[in-house]
């Protein structure tokens, strides 16, 4: 077994207050409790969970000051005396769900994130935006060594949401399964995602070329809604029988498309929720609810299998993220970029600068 | 085999034109095509469905001039040549669902309701308010020779639209279930279908009547709403954990208790709908709907699996369905009665009168 | 629509009596009951199965004389009163389940093949080895027109039992299945519809030809068992984490295989039969098979939503039949190769010479 | 929080070697880790299990020297430093499973007996035939404080096991289920489950007294195999339409009844293993297996969700169970009757004595 040299101060993004911004300061390295990790974390990609962390705009408070940060990538340096299965110089990844109690009703049901003590990374404990992070060992995502760090953090948490959305979708291969916000960063996972699972991809975005970028993807057909004269009607057409995906999964940033999806889904499909607009609601006929048997659900991150499975995707290569790297210590101005609405694709942070 | 003599002219309620009202008169009797059978109707129950297809108050036009009815309990005299199982003397029952393709892509995964071609008893043609009714030989239910007519007809449509709503919520025996309207005709049912299945059911209705009334059937508490000063902390609290009931049976006729449900429903439950109020919409808020991993989803009567089962309980005597008879002749004072809103229970028709 | 010249005889292939051999004679051409169609064969493959009949040697006595077949595909050239969806000139195909009674428990939960009133396409009826063929228009494959009639028609029963095969596994995408006897005409189905469901092939059989071949149609893995010393071992290590294959598909015609998939496959996985080697016996010692877990079960053709999803994933071009075309006239050459156990892939008969 | 005196020394059977006797004597008491706790077992179950590893005949050695026992009932008395939701002075339960890693894919998917690292209470570790014992936190049973912990002890193993084995069956409400050895200490528990989740039982034993006792719990049909002439036409014969009970739990001693399960199991239907008689192997034809579309499959005891749900309806007051209670030191008493062959129902020691 390995044996590393960890530093007692590391580099780390802070947030001082709530309102940000985020501080580029050293901080001490903290030590793995008994059932606990310490992980070199040396990519972590950017959510916009971590921005609204920052801006504590979202009802659940956070831990302050707070190390944002929960798609992180990196190396086990110390480990606490009753982990097991994970050795020094394994790979490991910080996740949405940093821990959990693994003894309520819906721990011991594999439902880890519904879960009322849960820890989560970069909200309620310090995450990956600091070069040392602690996770507890059961909850770690294990990653096999000849993974990409800097390609599969992303994946931690962005690339296990979609696929545990379209687990949760019921749909079978075979099937089709529409993507509203299909050209995002989500979507362009969930279209690589459904396509390992044998899932025929109706792509919803808007614009030309996220449109080609879909297809190039793996979408059999993609409807702009920027052009569409009727969404509704063209999505249907694009399915073989012309009744409609089987499932719906919603990334979309705005409420509409929530309201849509009831009407072209097939009857007895299943809508999924996945984004969160600030907000939103959810509104459906009664009437046509019922008969035609709809179903209308949310999916919430994925549980520690869901990351085993959505990650073993990854390594066998049949999942590329479109991301792009900066140094740690430029973390604010990605967050500025979100606030302006520019970012395309998924930034990630490299710790070491 | 026996042998039945049957007129040529029966007694029917004819629905002349849309908004009624019905006039008991002569009309022939039908024989039946080659996959058909044709059923003396001994009696049938009257379902608010009834009164719509007679008002033409819903957006599917019905059958003009139309015999209404879909909970019609009788006997089998006469068969087309392809009718295999069911023999003349047989009980049987038609049902909202008359007749169906049973070559769709819903027929063949048993969705026979969602069939693009399903022909309503009552709606789109004949049904039960009359002698001798017409339905699709695979569609009747099949009634045991034991079963009582008059008791089982509310069953046909009532009692297999709750206990497929059970079925659908995915509950199983030991979890919790809510009924909403849990005092009403459908709710009464859906009490003993889920205690005979093993679930604890929470009555949810107003006024200590029905209180005392779903208590005596089984249901493990009682939430009034006209009394309670917080229905969602109410519901919780009589689970015995207090994370609100695994799943919800909406039976409401207004639209409040539709957005009350995700708010006491335990997280990953299911709120089924079943009712259908007027221009009723379903609310949830999008971030509840995520995080607590909700599902939301219709439930539109049974298929013909879900009728015999149904059926099957009520021949093992555990259900007990209350109602009031009346002749056929006075079915109009029963659609008065509905309309002023003063019908408790169900009413029976019994068409030798 | 389309109008069809019938003619009063046709050709076809007629069993008189049990043993065999079949004689190619003119016999009547019959008239479609009114809710069956008359479908003109062109091509039929040709199974196994059709040798049993022909010989008598299984325990189910056949009709005689008989036609046999039950892999048709052709046109729709006349049809009963009752038919709906179906049109002349339609491509639709003659299955194993020629009809069933649709109203029976088995028929009402989608499990046709299990009906005790079932009609067996050359079997208990006559079949697809002659040029017009009757069957229950319900029951017939619907075919698109674009389909090729004479690639498609061992889908009609290997195909389609392959398929029900693997969904009755219930393994997921990104899971490992066995698949054994994968060298064979089944098999290589087996490894292209695993293929397109996201799942990942171990393919099991003996000879290095038949590696490559499963190699070439998509299997990640080969195990041969002429020259592995220990499969049980190889089966595990050829999975990701080597603890075996979440499922096993037994296509083999020896029983050996049928007890050793136990050995290799994952605990609590599942282990499918669908070959039925004459009279084999599967067993499993109990012990493992309680603290492991493990399922062992049937798969038995397919129902008609499996065969039309079947269809489609042809349709799709994502499954490719190996075959050799001959007259139907010469049947009989078939079956001798098939006793000398020299077939390879399948064979089809061309019902116009 | 309540605080305890913990003695430095206790009461506890030993087993030195194998091949046994226990030797009742005072060992020193451990501390929990921190992830574990410290149980007052107050009364525990004995168990055919507890016999074998005395005997250590079978496969899987044993720790040595070893206190048996896995169905303990006691009081929380010392806690490690992660433990979360348990308080001392808490009821809980020490089961066959004492712990798992709760990180592997078994765990991670609430199949936590399979997991390759399980420690097994009794057996890998020291059980409940002490006054003290240890178990991880996340794994000990929650009892709810108005429980008898007398009368508890058996469903620790025994109900666990038999409820786990009913949710394994798929069988639904209103169905059948036959239980073979449904006269036992496991068979009677069965069909007070199998009541409690709505289905209907066929219960086959040996003997008047047996049946007798079988309907007193709630059979509905008892086929007594020491009289009937032909048990599978019987069993048959008790299920309502007589085409044989949709699931059959195995709890017989000896392997005859394993065979025969699979002749009147209905076709779709389930039969599972549960007990594990010695060298016992199933045994099915292919060919039936395969036409019929059956499953047999292993049940091996339940996970946590299963146990605090088997609890649940215990303490429902659904599920009485008949014992007699021993102390402790008289163990060897009791392990001597089980040899004879010559205990019915099951019995419970008193650690106190």
């Amino acid at each position: 077994m390995t044996k590393f040299e960890i530093p007692s101060e590391q580099w780390a993004q802070v947030v001082e207050k709530s309102g940000g911004p985020v501080s580029y300061k050293k901080i001490p390295v903290q030590k793995p409790g008994p059932d606990e990790v310490l992980i070199n974390v040396k990519y972590s990609g950017v959510c916009h969970t971590d921005l609204h962390a920052m801006m504590g705009d979202w009802p659940l408070p956070t831990k302050l000051p707070l190390v944002g940060g929960h798609e992180g990538a990196g190396v086990v340096v110390a480990k606490g005396e009753l982990v097991g299965d994970l050795e020094l110089g394994d790979y490991a990844g910080i996740k949405w769900l940093n821990g959990s109690c693994l003894a309520c009703g819906f721990c011991m049901q594999a439902d880890e994130s519904l879960c009322p003590r849960a820890l989560l990374s970069g909200y309620t404990v310090d995450g990956s935006f600091q070069q040392y992070a602690i996770a507890k060992a059961t909850h770690v995502a294990r990653i096999p060594k000849d993974c990409n760090l800097e390609a599969i953090a992303p994946v931690l948490c962005a690339g296990i949401t979609v696929y545990k959305g379209l687990k949760e979708s019921g749909a079978r291969a075979g099937q089709h399964v529409a993507v509203v916000g299909a050209g995002g960063g989500l979507g362009s996972m969930a279209i690589q995602y459904a396509r390992a699972m044998g899932l025929r991809v109706v792509a919803i975005d808007g614009g030309r070329e996220k449109g080609e970028s879909c297809r190039s993807l793996g979408a059999e057909a993609y409807v702009d809604y920027t052009s569409s004269a009727d969404i509704v009607a063209d999505v249907k057409k694009a399915t073989s029988d012309g009744l409609g995906p089987h499932a719906v999964l919603l990334l979309a940033v705005s409420e509409k498309p929530f309201q849509q999806a009831t009407e072209y889904v097939r009857s007895r499909g299943a809508v999924v929720c996945i984004s969160m607009p600030a907000k939103a609601f959810f509104r459906a006929p009664v009437f046509d609810t019922v008969v035609r048997m709809l179903t209308i659900k949310g999916s919430y991150v994925g549980n520690r299998q869901d990351t085993q499975e959505a990650i073993d995707f990854f390594h066998r290569g049949l999942i590329k993220v479109p991301y792009k790297t900066v140094g740690l210590s430029k973390l604010q101005d990605v967050y500025k970029l979100m606030q302006e609405n520019k970012v395309v694709g998924r930034y990630v942070v490299d710790t070491s600068r």
